[in-house]
C-alpha cells in the first residue's frame, strides 16, 4: 500500500502507534516498526535521559523508521528537543502546544513534524508554519483531548476540506473497520493509541491492560472537560472527580490538586485501580485480547482489505 | 443499491431522513421519500391532531414508504400511536424511552419499528422486544443525545458485532463519505439530520437554516450532560447554560427552568437566536448550503459511489 503517509514516513502500512506515557517505550515502538507500521516514542513520561536510552535501544531493536512524541506543554521541552536532535530521530510527531517555534529547528536536520490538532483552526496554523502532516484526533481518543469535544467522524473531512497535507485520523479506531472508514472520510493514515497499549510489548502494568480488554462500550469518561480534558476508564477515582466536577464545577487549582499527584503513572505504570488515572478511548470496547503488536497491525490490515473488498462486488 | 435497509422500507437508498422536531412536517418527509430515501414525520413537536394532518398530508405527496419518528417519553403516547395505528402508517422510529411495551401493538398491524439507541445494552434490549433494525447514535448528533458519550465511530462497530438485526448510524453524517465511513463501520444504512434540516423543504425558520450553514466545527455544544443531553449551536441563551453548569454544576429542576419554556420551538420555529436552543449536530461544519431534500440524496449517493470508487483502484 502506497500514498502520501507511506512515502512520508517510508513505511509499509499507513498505521501509526500513537505516542502514548507510561506505555509506549522502546520494546512496543520498534516492535510496531518492525511489523511496517510507525512506531513512536511517548516521551511524555520520560525525562531527557530517559529518553535517549529509548530511542538508542528502539535504534538497535529495528532497522524501520520511527518516531517520538514529545508534549510541547514541558517545562524542559528543550532539553528533550536536544536529545531528539543529538541522537538524529527524524520523525517528530508534537502535540498539546503550538509546534511554530520548534518546527524549524526540526526542519534544519531534515526531520519530518507532525502534530496533532483537534480543530480546523490548529490544523491550520500547523500547516502554515510547516507542519508535514496532521494527526485529526477526535473526542473519543484516550488520554489528553480537545476542548472543542469533536468527534472523529465529523472532524476528519472537515480536516481534510481545509488542509491539503497529509491527514491521519485519531480516536475511535482500532480495527481494519475503522481505519477503512477514516479512509472514506479522506484520512490517509490512522493513528492508534488504545488497541497497541493492550499488547505484549506495551510497558504499561498488567492490570491496565487487562482494564482495556474488560471495557465495555460506555466505561471511560472525560473529566476536567473545560479545563484540559482527559479520557480514561471510569475506575473509582475519575468516578470521585466526574461526581465532584458535575454537582460543584472544577477550577484549575482543584483540577490540579485532583490530577497532578502522578495519577497517570499510577494507574498505567503501576496498575492501581483504585486511586489511578487508566487513560483509554472509546475503542478499548473493540479490545478483547492482549496479543503481539505485529498481530495487530497484520490484523488490521487483513480487516482493512476485507472491509474494502465488501464494497466492490 | 440493495441491502437489508432498503428491502426493510421498500425504498431506494438506505438513506433515512431524521425526524426532527420543528423541521421535519409532511414537505420535507414527502421530498425525502419521493428522491427515494425515507422520510420520517417528527411527531416530538406535534400534538396528535397535528400528527394526523401531517401523515394525511404527506400520503397524498408521495406514493412512496414514509415514517413517523416519536419519543416515548411523551405525556400523550397512547394517543399519537392511535393516530399512527389509524392511519395506516407502517414505519415507526422510537427514541427517548423503552419500545418494549409499545412493539406489539405496532406488530399487529404490519408495522416495522426502529429504535434508536446510544449503547450496546440499549441495543440489545431493542432486537429483544422485537425491533426490525436500531439507529446507533453517537454523541456528535443534534438535539437529544446519550449519556454515555459514545461517538458514532466507537459505537457502530460495537453495536454491529453485538446485535443481528440491522444498523443505521447516525450523528456526525452529512455527505458521502460519511455514509461509506458508516458502511465501512459495518452500518447498512445512515440517519441524516442537520444536512436535511438546511433544506429548502425543512419547516425551520430561515434564521435556523442559515446558522446550520455558518456552523463551524466547533460551535455545537452539549448541554445538561449528566441529567438529559442536548447538542446545540452555541448561541447567547446556550453560552449561558453551559457557563452556569461548568462553573455551578446543574440540577434537574434548574434544567426544567432553562430547557422547558419552548426553547426548541424559539429556536428552530421562530428562529430567535438570542433565547432559543437551535438544536443542530457537529456535522453542521459540512453543510455549506440550502438546497432541496432531492439534491442532498442525490448528492450523497453520488460522492458515496465515487468515495468507494477511490478504493476500488
Amino acid at each position: 500500500m502506497t500514498n502520501r503517509v507511506t512515502q512520508l514516513f517510508k513505511i509499509n502500512v499507513p498505521i501509526i502507534q500513537a505516542g502514548m506515557v507510561w506505555v509506549s517505550g522502546w520494546k512496543l515502538a520498534s516492535a510496531v516498526s518492525n511489523a511496517g507500521a510507525l512506531g513512536l516514542i511517548g516521551a511524555g513520561s520520560m525525562k531527557p535521559d530517559l529518553l535517549r536510552e529509548h530511542i538508542r535501544k528502539t535504534a538497535s531493536a529495528t532497522p524501520s523508521p520511527f518516531g517520538v512524541n514529545i508534549p510541547l506543554l514541558r517545562g524542559d521541552i528543550d532539553d528533550l528537543i536536544a536529545v531528539i536532535q543529538e541522537e538524529k530521530v527524524k520523525i517528530v510527531f508534537t502535540a498539546a502546544g503550538h509546534p511554530g517555534r520548534h518546527v524549524e529547528k526540526f526542519k534544519k536536520f531534515g526531520g519530518i513534524v507532525v502534530h496533532v490538532v483537534a480543530n480546523i483552526k490548529q490544523a491550520l496554523k500547523a500547516q502554515e508554519c510547516g507542519c508535514d502532516a496532521i494527526v485529526a484526533e477526535g473526542f473519543e481518543a484516550g488520554g489528553h483531548n480537545g476542548l472543542d469535544e469533536i468527534t472523529t467522524m465529523a472532524l476528519v473531512p472537515q480536516i481534510v476540506d481545509a488542509v491539503t497535507i497529509p491527514v491521519i485520523a485519531a480516536g475511535g479506531i482500532a480495527d481494519g473497520r475503522g481505519m477503512l472508514a477514516a479512509f472514506a472520510l479522506g484520512a490517509e493514515g490512522v493513528q492508534i493509541g488504545t488497541r497497541f497499549a493492550a499488547t505484549i510489548e506495551s510497558s504499561a502494568h498488567e492490570v491496565y491492560k487487562q482494564k482495556i480488554v474488560e471495557a465495555g462500550d460506555g466505561d471511560t469518561i472525560i473529566t476536567y472537560r473545560n479545563i484540559l480534558p482527559v479520557r480514561a476508564v471510569k475506575n473509582p477515582f475519575m468516578a470521585l472527580v466526574q461526581k465532584e466536577e458535575t454537582h460543584k464545577g472544577m477550577t484549575k487549582e482543584r483540577m490540579m490538586e485532583l490530577h497532578a499527584k502522578g495519577r497517570e503513572r499510577k494507574g498505567i505504570f503501576e496498575g492501581n485501580w483504585e486511586e489511578g488515572e487508566l487513560e483509554m478511548g472509546q475503542s478499548s470496547g473493540l479490545v478483547h485480547d492482549i496479543v503481539s503488536a505485529k498481530e495487530i497491525v497484520d490484523r488490521i490490515m487483513k480487516e482493512f482489505e476485507e472491509t474494502k473488498r465488501r464494497f466492490i462486488i
